[in-house]
């Protein structure tokens, strides 16, 4: 059985705007996030540094994260899925996200290895 | 005669932190700084966007960017000359004042092309 998927409100490419991006990439947990997300297509949100923040504080993160543009968030039936927009920064801010994403590590890198940046759970979203 | 020079104080190249660059780029007006100190080994505080703000509302400003570590502020008599602290910048977080640099720009072109980036004034330091 299909689930209708809708895409959350964000700016489009050609509104993308510098100082609100740098604003919303300005704290460390969504630094983080955006790292976490650097590394897999796309990520179920609630499997996001799971156990690492309380899920109000994620979903304040993420939607900073999506009106500022930096990610795009789809949802499926009960369940959200974020990806990093990064042919639209890459387009806009040639650079920007690699730079950040590499500059972050050292940072995100603070975290228990064992965690992973993913959290405790696996990256691949899940099924339905 | 010479005039002692002090460095202001600001954080060493290894404490540079990404939220604390990010969070102080975050602004329009302090992009507008960086866009226009981009372009000169070092500029007058003085003549930074000349006409453009308040004298007070420029030094802000400039606190905020030199606490950062975005930028160095030397003190030579009454004057005082700010420079980006690219060598430190590009060697701690690559690639991204190039792309904050480069992202700034349709943002500061938006300025009065009469004025150029660095106000009225000619970008060269003032000698006393």
């Amino acid at each position: 059985m299909d689930t209708a998927t809708a895409t959350l409100p964000m700016p489009a490419p050609q509104d993308l705007d510098l100082v609100a991006v740098l604003g919303a990439l300005a704290d460390p947990a969504r630094l983080e996030i955006v790292a976490a997300l650097a590394q897999v297509p796309e990520a179920a949100c609630g499997q996001l540094l799971e156990g690492r923040m309380a899920k109000s504080t994620r979903s304040h993160h993420l939607r900073v994260l999506r009106e500022a543009g930096v990610i795009a968030v789809r949802a499926e039936g009960t369940y959200k899925f974020s990806r990093l927009r990064r042919d639209d920064l890459d387009t806009r801010f040639p650079g920007l996200l690699d730079a950040i994403v590499t500059g972050a590590l050292p940072v995100v890198g603070g975290n228990p290895p064992a965690a992973g940046p993913l959290g405790r759970a696996a990256a691949a979203p899940r099924t339905q």
